[in-house]
């Protein structure tokens, strides 16, 4: 996503276009602009996967996702591009709810897991044979994680 | 977020600016536009809550928030607006990984009741009395959840 050119050594105006076509990430070549060497959106959004910056684009804007990625760290910006692709595959997904869904579920499946935890101690602590310190399940209630 | 002028009764020049701005929304008042009664950011987007707009117009821009509400049924915007509220705080407030990093957190924790439930599990497994069908700990391993 920049508007300076790229050098070529070919004169003919054809293969110039192309060339500059090819090395056109994903961002630039949606944006139709062209992309230069120091282009921020380039290494994480790539020619090869064109719905990736779409759906980025579409939620959060391009101009807002450069900005994001040019505030972090070199060493951040993969990840932080990453799982901007993810939430906003999401809200396309899911107009409504978009990541929010996904934590929704997650939440749903812990309460059952807990449910299911507290269900099985409660057939231990009913059913134990032995419920002194010596008991085998004596500890299971104080666990370190 | 509008264009369209409030009507007043009141001919003096400060009470107007002063009734537009009591009306306007966060997000009219943010844009320092007027705030008309259609208005699609004003429903969920009160003056009472500046932050909450501003939080949601850094990250995906007051357009693209427009838009989405608008492309929804009227019923289900309130939801979405409080999503990308959310979504947009933990984006503000982890500028790397927003709502990713709570599904992070939220896969480990159930990896961790996972773990857990495993654990008592074989405890019960291995220090059961009986382990016939008519073992108190019968039906365990088919729960329903």
């Amino acid at each position: 996503m920049s508007t300076s050119s790229h050098n070529s050594n070919n004169t003919s105006p054809s293969p110039i276009i192309n060339e500059s076509n090819q090395r056109r990430c994903a961002a630039c070549k949606y944006l139709r602009k062209r992309c230069s060497r120091d282009c921020v959106l380039s290494p994480y959004f790539p020619a090869s996967l064109p719905h990736r910056f779409a759906c980025v684009h579409k939620i959060f804007g391009a101009s807002n996702v450069a900005r994001t990625l040019q505030q972090l760290p070199v060493h951040q910006r993969a990840q932080a591009a990453e799982a901007m692709s993810a939430e906003a595959y999401w809200r396309v997904q899911d107009p409504v709810y978009g990541s929010v869904g996904v934590i929704n579920l997650l939440q749903q499946h812990i309460y059952m897991n807990q449910r299911e935890l507290a269900r099985t101690r409660a057939h231990i602590a009913i059913h134990s044979p032995t419920r002194g310190p010596c008991s085998p399940w004596a500890g299971l209630w104080t666990s370190p994680i």
